[in-house]
């Protein structure tokens, strides 16, 4: 029987559980946060803006990303990022933060780090009639994988301690 | 008539605002969080031991802080600081970031930058039996004040950007 509930989550859960690793050995300060939704315009828009699911520290380095899943087999559909996180990710960025998404392919149990600034280019081409998602092969091809290491479950800051990812 | 529900949220307003005008300028993104509850046993602790109301990039280094207000004349109570804040701003720090207090003084209308180092000194004397509160005076001759600057309600970030505080 498939867990609904959970579809999607797993990853989520795993990186909550690296981060806990990760600041008891001291490595980096990463958060679960959710942006407070208040009723008023003000916060409303506030909130729309921003909201990442996850910040925090490494290295003094600020960090940004946010956690994606898909069940394709051969694509990573762009549909399943929103656009105010492409805006949030890129305004990190340029204020010299990481900014990135880690991508999921559940059927292949693969997970990638995505930059912000490969992700805004697959964006802009979808904007201009390109295509809508990310081949898994591009992915292959063009970026990190995330591995379990030393106790870490998905021990996804790696790449960027050992600088194979300068996101 | 004092309205009570938007006590100590009036520096928490201006901050949002001044976030919004620093990431409008593309000086800093930094964004109100909250962490999300969840009623499972992992979550609540996960919730319990990081949360601090702002997180953020500034040039690249993370930043951690809470802002704090005092009605208070003489001194900054240290029973407005919970120990998990005290001790995830000092997880933040080890890990290269910015970690600090704004503490306002809302007699004076002065506000000030707490470092976590200060902050954790004091907080330290306090738990061997020294005073559970920092006065006023200490504040004017250690800390960076906040000032209103160039449309930014409170230009907390300016110390950083201009060294005067290295926190």
């Amino acid at each position: 029987m498939t867990n609904y509930a959970n579809r999607g989550m797993q990853l989520e859960q795993e990186i909550k559980a690296s981060n806990l690793s990760y600041q008891q050995k001291g490595i980096a300060v990463i958060q679960k946060v959710a942006t407070p939704l208040k009723k008023t315009k003000d916060s409303a828009f506030y909130s729309e803006k921003s909201t990442v699911d996850f910040l925090g520290c490494l290295n003094g380095r600020g960090i940004a990303f946010d956690a994606k899943e898909t069940v394709n087999r051969t694509n990573f559909p762009l549909s399943n990022v929103h656009e105010h996180q492409i805006n949030f990710l890129e305004k990190y960025r340029n204020c010299g933060g990481r900014a990135f998404l880690l991508v999921r392919f559940v059927k292949h149990q693969e997970t990638f780090i995505l930059s912000s600034v490969q992700l805004a280019q697959w964006w802009k081409e979808a904007a201009y009639g390109g295509r809508k998602s990310i081949p898994y092969e591009w992915f292959c091809e063009n970026c990190e994988t995330v591995q379990s290491r030393n106790g870490i479950v998905v021990d996804y800051l790696r790449p960027f301690l050992c600088g194979r990812v300068t996101a």
